[in-house]
C-alpha cells in the first residue's frame, strides 16, 4: 500500500509535475485509448443514445486489448451537441493517450474530429472513418492485383456518402485510383448537384468536387456502367440490373452488416472477386485488421496524431501480407499474428519520419 | 468476433435501447466505477494539475479493483471551472455505475459533488470528505470505548476546516458525539467569528453554526483545554504546549499523510490511544477501509446515491469488526478479509430500507 498509495505516490506525482513529459513512462496514460461514442449512428441500428451504445464501446475495447495489447475504455456521452462533445473529450484528454470516435453520425463526426485534433496534440481517430478506409485500401489493392488491372485506371464506385464512404473516397483517390465516383440515396455525387451547391452539405460537396474526374451525373446505375470496383457502404440493396452494367472481372466489396448490399453468391454472378465484412465468408473487409495496429503504432513512438500518411503505409502494410493475391484469398485474417505488428511497424516509422513521433 | 462484437452486439444494443434497465445486467456499467479529479488537491501537494494526478487516481483505481472487486477507471480533466466539471462528468455518467471524487480543492468541492448528485441518479461520492468520515468515525466509536467515554459526553477537537474537517465533525454530530469544536489556522469557528459572517465561506459558517455546542471562541490550544479526542485533519504541526491541555486518558488521531499532526512517539505522552495515518503504526485510519466496501453495497443494490444513514451504518460495520477494542488494536487492518463484505452488506441493506435501491 505504502508502494501503490500514499505516501509512495506523491513521488511520482511529484516527478510528473516537474517534467508533464515522464507521464509517458510513469502512467498507464501513453497505452490507453479513449473509445468514445454519443450513441448517435450505432452499427446499423441508427441513433439508440449512448447507454444503448455502451456494449458496442465494451467490444472495441476488448479488441483494442485482444489485437493491440492496449488498455481501452469505454466511454459512451450523455450529450449530442457537437460543442459540448468537443469540450467533454477534451477534457478527458490527460488521462489517455489517444482517442478512438465511433458510432457519431455524419456530418458532425467529421467537425468533431477535426476540431478535437486541433486541440490536442495526442491522435484521435474516428474509426469508421479511418479504419473502414484503410482496410478497404488494403483490400482494394489487392483485389485490383487478382483482376490484373492497375488502380490509376480502374473505375470505382463507391454507394454511400456517410462517414465511411466518403473516408474511402479521400483514401482511394490519395493513394491513386484514378477514377473514382461516389453515389448517395440521390445518386451520383456532381459539383453541380443541386443539393450540394449553397453549402448545406460540405462535405459531400468536396468529395463531390475531389472525385469524379469524368464529370457524370445520374444514377448508381449510371455509374456502374463498366465500373471494376463497386464499394457498397450504404446498407441498402443494389439491384440486378445495376450489376448488370459492371464490366468483366469486376470486383464487388458488399460491407454492410450484417446484410450485405449484394449477397456473396449473388456477387460471384457479376464479379470476379467480392469481400463483405462478413466473418462467415471469405476475404474480411473487418477495421479489426487496422485500428489496434494503427493505435499501438501511433502510441509506441507518442504520435502527436494519424496523419494520411501514416494511414496509407497502415493500408499497404495489411495488404502486402497477402503475398500472391486470389479471388479466394486477398485479404489476411483478422487472426493472423503478423497483422498488429506489420501494422503497428509501418505506423510508428512514419509516424518518426513525419516529425509526428515524440519517441 | 461475431459475438463479441458485429453483429452480436447489436442485439445486446436492441434490447438496452428498448429497456435501459438491462444495461446493469448486459454491460459492466453496474460494476464500474469512475475516480475522476481535477488535479486541485493531490495529497498534501496541492494544485498539482490533472497530468500529475494521474498517478494516484491509478493507486485509487487499483484499490477500487483490489479490495472492491470492481472496475475503476482513473479520469483526470483539463479543467478547475466548477460548472465545466458538474458538466463534463454528468456526461461521463451513462459509461458509470458511480462517481468517486478525489482531491479536488475545498471548497469547491462540495458544489460539485452536490451539483452533480442532483443531476445523476447513481452514487457521487467524495471520498476525501465522506471516506474518511466513515473510517474517523469507526476508529472515534471503538476509540471511546478503549478510554470508557460516552460520545454523547465527549469533547471532541477537530484540527483542519477543509474537505475532510467538516465531514468528520458532520459524520460525528450526526453519530451523537455531544460536543465537536472545529478549528482552523484561525483557530475555533464560531458563528459569530468576524470571517464567517456575511456568506463568504458558507460551508464553514454552516459547520460553526452546527457545531461548538458550549459557544467557545480562541485558539487550537483553548479549544483542546479537558479535550477527550484530538482529530488532526490539517497537515500543520500542533504544539506540546497545546497538547499538554488534553483530559486525562485522551485520544489523539494524527491523520496527516506522510507527517502527522503530532508524531506517535509524542503523541503518547498526551494520549492514552493514538492513531495516524500511516501504515508503519498501529491502528491505522485508512479510507480503503471504507470506499471500496461503500461503493461495492451500493452498485450491488443499483443504489441512487449514497445517504447518511448509508455512511453510518458503514462506520458501525467497521468498527464492530474489533469486538473487545484495545489501545493497541481498535482500528481493524486494512487486509481483514471481513472489512469489505461486512460494509458492503450494511449499505446494501441501509440502501434497500431507504427506498434507494433499483435492485
Amino acid at each position: 500500500l505504502p508502494l501503490a498509495y500514499t505516501p509512495g505516490v506523491a513521488q511520482v506525482c511529484r516527478a510528473i509535475a516537474d517534467d508533464p513529459a515522464l507521464a509517458e513512462a510513469y502512467t498507464g496514460r501513453a497505452r490507453t485509448v479513449a473509445v468514445v461514442s454519443d450513441g448517435t449512428a450505432v452499427l446499423g441500428l441508427g441513433n439508440i443514445g449512448p447507454l444503448a451504445a455502451l456494449p458496442v464501446m465494451e467490444g472495441k475495447a476488448l479488441l483494442f486489448q485482444r489485437f493491440g495489447q492496449l488498455n481501452a475504455v469505454p466511454i459512451c456521452l450523455a450529450t449530442t451537441d457537437v460543442t459540448e462533445l468537443v469540450d467533454t473529450i477534451a477534457r478527458l484528454a490527460p488521462s489517455f493517450g489517444g482517442i478512438n470516435l465511433e458510432d457519431i453520425s455524419a456530418p458532425r463526426c467529421f467537425d468533431i474530429e477535426e476540431q478535437l485534433q486541433d486541440r490536442l496534440d495526442i491522435p484521435v481517430f474516428h474509426d469508421d472513418q479511418h479504419g473502414t478506409a484503410v482496410v478497404v485500401l488494403a483490400a482494394a489493392i489487392n483485389a485490383a492485383k487478382v483482376i490484373r488491372k492497375i488502380p490509376a485506371r480502374m473505375r470505382v464506385v463507391i454507394s454511400g456518402a456517410g462517414a465511411a464512404g466518403i473516408a474511402v473516397a479521400r483514401i482511394l483517390i490519395r493513394a491513386g485510383f484514378g477514377d473514382v465516383v461516389v453515389c448517395d440515396s440521390q445518386g451520383v455525387l456532381h459539383p453541380n448537384r443541386a443539393d450540394l451547391v449553397g453549402g448545406s452539405a460540405p462535405h459531400k460537396a468536396a468529395i463531390a468536387a475531389a472525385s469524379n474526374p469524368r464529370g457524370i451525373g445520374g444514377s448508381l446505375t449510371d455509374a456502374l456502367a463498366g465500373a471494376q470496383l463497386l464499394i457498397g457502404l450504404s446498407g441498402g440493396t443494389i439491384s440486378e440490373a445495376a450489376l448488370g452494367g459492371l464490366a468483366d472481372d469486376a470486383i464487388i466489396f458488399a460491407l454492410a452488416n450484417p446484410h450485405p448490399e449484394v449477397h456473396p453468391d449473388l456477387a460471384h454472378r457479376y464479379a470476379a472477386v467480392v469481400a463483405t465484412g462478413r466473418s462467415d465468408f471469405p476475404n474480411q473487409i473487418n477495421n479489426v485488421l487496422a485500428f489496434p495496429g494503427i493505435f499501438k503504432g501511433a502510441l509506441e513512438v507518442g504520435a502527436r496524431r494519424i496523419s494520411e500518411q501514416m494511414k496509407l503505409a497502415a493500408a499497404q502494410a495489411i495488404s502486402a501480407l497477402v503475398e500472391h493475391p486470389t479471388a479466394d484469398h486477398f485479404v489476411p485474417s483478422v487472426f493472423d499474428p503478423r497483422v498488429v505488428p506489420a501494422v503497428a511497424t509501418m505506423v510508428s516509422a512514419v509516424a518518426r519520419t513525419e516529425g509526428l513521433a515524440r519517441s
